[in-house]
């Protein structure tokens, strides 16, 4: 059993439902929603505003969040503009890294993160987040250079969260080296291993990490059963089938020390439903999930009325669906991290606590 | 309209219900509580041990903490031992007050509280408390010496809780100076006034105080409605009559300039019902009660199945009472303070927000 910090632990009960599950919603995009918004508008990324962002971010945080046990703002847009909307019963989770990336690696086509510069933990600590969500761009296959500078960044992050004592959510995307691009058969090979080499070295206590937010181990639209364009109608090869990719949710769960969650990276709604039902079979304790389930409301802007009825109809129906599904979820403090038992203590717990909490940590003494 | 900060604001919203209403529970007693437990089991108070009183508290704050929409533990013995037992979706406040007080004034009869030392106002944010509370015994006519040094603790918590941004509730306790006890005609008469003046004086804005934890402005067994025993048996001289105690209540609703809680002072629970009916009335925000739910169930220590029926009754049974009286509080966000509106903001709102947040306070940078 591991004993959590009060801060930890009294944060992570927040994220979650009663029965420890994770059922969350993230509106933290930046760039990807720049791009989408200036694609319904007939505009340019660049010609879209703050005030295109953060107002469409407000409408689906105000109708989405209330069904969310938690809800990933960005500090840009969300948390200025969007907090106000979310309801006091679900927490509340603020993103630390830049949206996009820096090149790096001999050819170039590697990524390197960085954080929001003028942002920290101790901010989003402070302006009432219940833990810190971190995205790094990791391909156990890049260079060394590239490797060590985003597991240097994690390290930070999580030294931030452990001085601030708020749960870290580290959020592990892979991406093409030297495949042509993501939807290809190679790459769709390969995602299985990058999932569970990230998941593994993530997991090492010195990055303490408090949930792992993990990709689907695989690409189902390249699985025998569904490669015929079951998702997106779009015919593929099939690299694997599903019997296989259960074995990497497996294999994934077992490398994951930490409870982990899937995340829905863009997919469509039927595709993520198909993801997190076998993660869940696999271990995960729940989703993070965006897009997948309001994606399509964007091409409704600037139509106010017509994207708040979206969002309340096929936004909260996709959202009641992966609810629903993820009522399977092994709860957080199932996870063998926690003695596979339903209780979590303090490390502390006499009257030496409170003099002892956040000795040798910066703290004002009052 | 008043515009708060990010972490005033966040966790504000988690101590109230959907509406704004505070049904707040409080077991961060600690002398009253030892000098219950110890006549409860015939030991002198001293001889209570800290396993005494963190297995009531804990099995109190299991039972009853779902049903309130925060809870109010001290660091003694709450956070570290009673903790994990709270629900996410329940708000956690933190007492930053030394149980008792010292005595002052020129014939010692006077109090000076003292803040627990080695706790802090940073310490409690870190742990995850959603807000700090602060009880202080204040009689408007005490010495200016005593009354100065009340007035500075209170402005010191406050600027602690802005710097941390986090909601500071105030507690304000009247005590006999001249009257030979609480329970007598002459103190009963002068708790209006006390209550009114106090809340006057700790409304100003240098005291940065956000929420008001009040006593009911009299004792209603002292009004001629109630003073033939309708409460204890006990009969005594009427000293005002009700229309005269709503009077009083209007009147501190209308010096208080922040949203107000009523306390329950060790009241039983039939007394406070109906303090809490008068107090709404008035423009109350709801309450923060202890004793007055779960006092009985001291008498049945250590009987831990006893305890855990009686509080699985009656404990519930009172709490249950006591929120849907609270139904008729005004929601915190529909103080005049906030412009009697439904909406509050946060201050800031643009793309600079994230960097500007915090700035010249003390706040690590990432």
């Amino acid at each position: 059993m591991t004993a959590l910090s009060s801060g930890k632990l009294v944060n992570l009960v927040r994220l979650a439902d009663a029965a420890g599950r994770f059922k969350m919603l993230a509106i933290d995009q930046r760039d990807s929603l720049r791009k989408a918004l200036g694609n319904a508008t007939g505009r340019a990324a660049d010609q879209v505003t703050y005030d295109d962002m953060a107002a469409t971010k407000t409408l689906i945080t105000e109708v989405l969040s209330p069904y969310a046990t938690a809800t990933l703002v960005d500090p840009v847009y969300g948390l200025p503009r969007a907090v106000n909307v979310i309801p006091g019963d679900v927490g509340l989770l603020a993103a630390t890294e830049e949206t996009g990336y820096d090149r790096g690696g001999p050819a170039g086509k590697e990524r390197k993160s960085r954080l929001i510069d003028g942002w920290s933990v101790a901010k989003a600590k402070r302006a009432g987040a219940n833990a810190v969500k971190l995205l790094i761009y990791y391909n156990p296959e890049a260079s060394s250079e590239v490797r060590a500078h985003q597991q240097q960044l994690v390290r930070r992050v999580g030294e931030d969260c452990v001085r601030e004592d708020i749960p870290f959510l580290l959020e592990l995307v892979t991406y093409p080296i030297a495949e042509p691009s993501a939807d290809t058969p190679e790459f769709a090979r390969r995602r299985p291993q990058h999932t569970i080499e990230s998941a593994r070295e993530f997991s090492k206590d010195e990055y303490r990490v408090d949930i792992l937010k993990l990709e689907f181990p695989g690409d189902l639209k390249y699985a025998r059963e569904f490669c015929a364009g079951a998702f997106d109608g779009k015919e593929r090869p099939a690299v694997y089938n599903v019997a296989q990719v259960k074995g990497f949710c497996r294999e994934l769960n077992e490398v994951s020390r930490r409870p982990w969650v899937i995340l829905s990276g863009g997919v469509d709604i039927k595709e993520f439903l198909a993801n997190l039902e076998l993660a869940l079979d696999g271990g995960a304790s729940g989703f993070l999930c965006g897009r997948a389930i309001w994606k399509d409301v964007i091409a409704k802007y600037p139509d106010r009325d017509a994207m708040r009825a979206f969002l309340g109809a096929d936004g909260v129906y996709n959202f009641l669906r992966a609810n629903a599904t993820a009522e399977r979820a092994r709860p957080w403090f199932s996870h063998p991290r926690f003695g596979g038992g339903d209780k979590v203590r303090l490390p502390e717990g006499d009257e030496s606590w409170y003099r002892e909490y956040a000795e040798g940590v910066r703290v004002g003494s009052s």
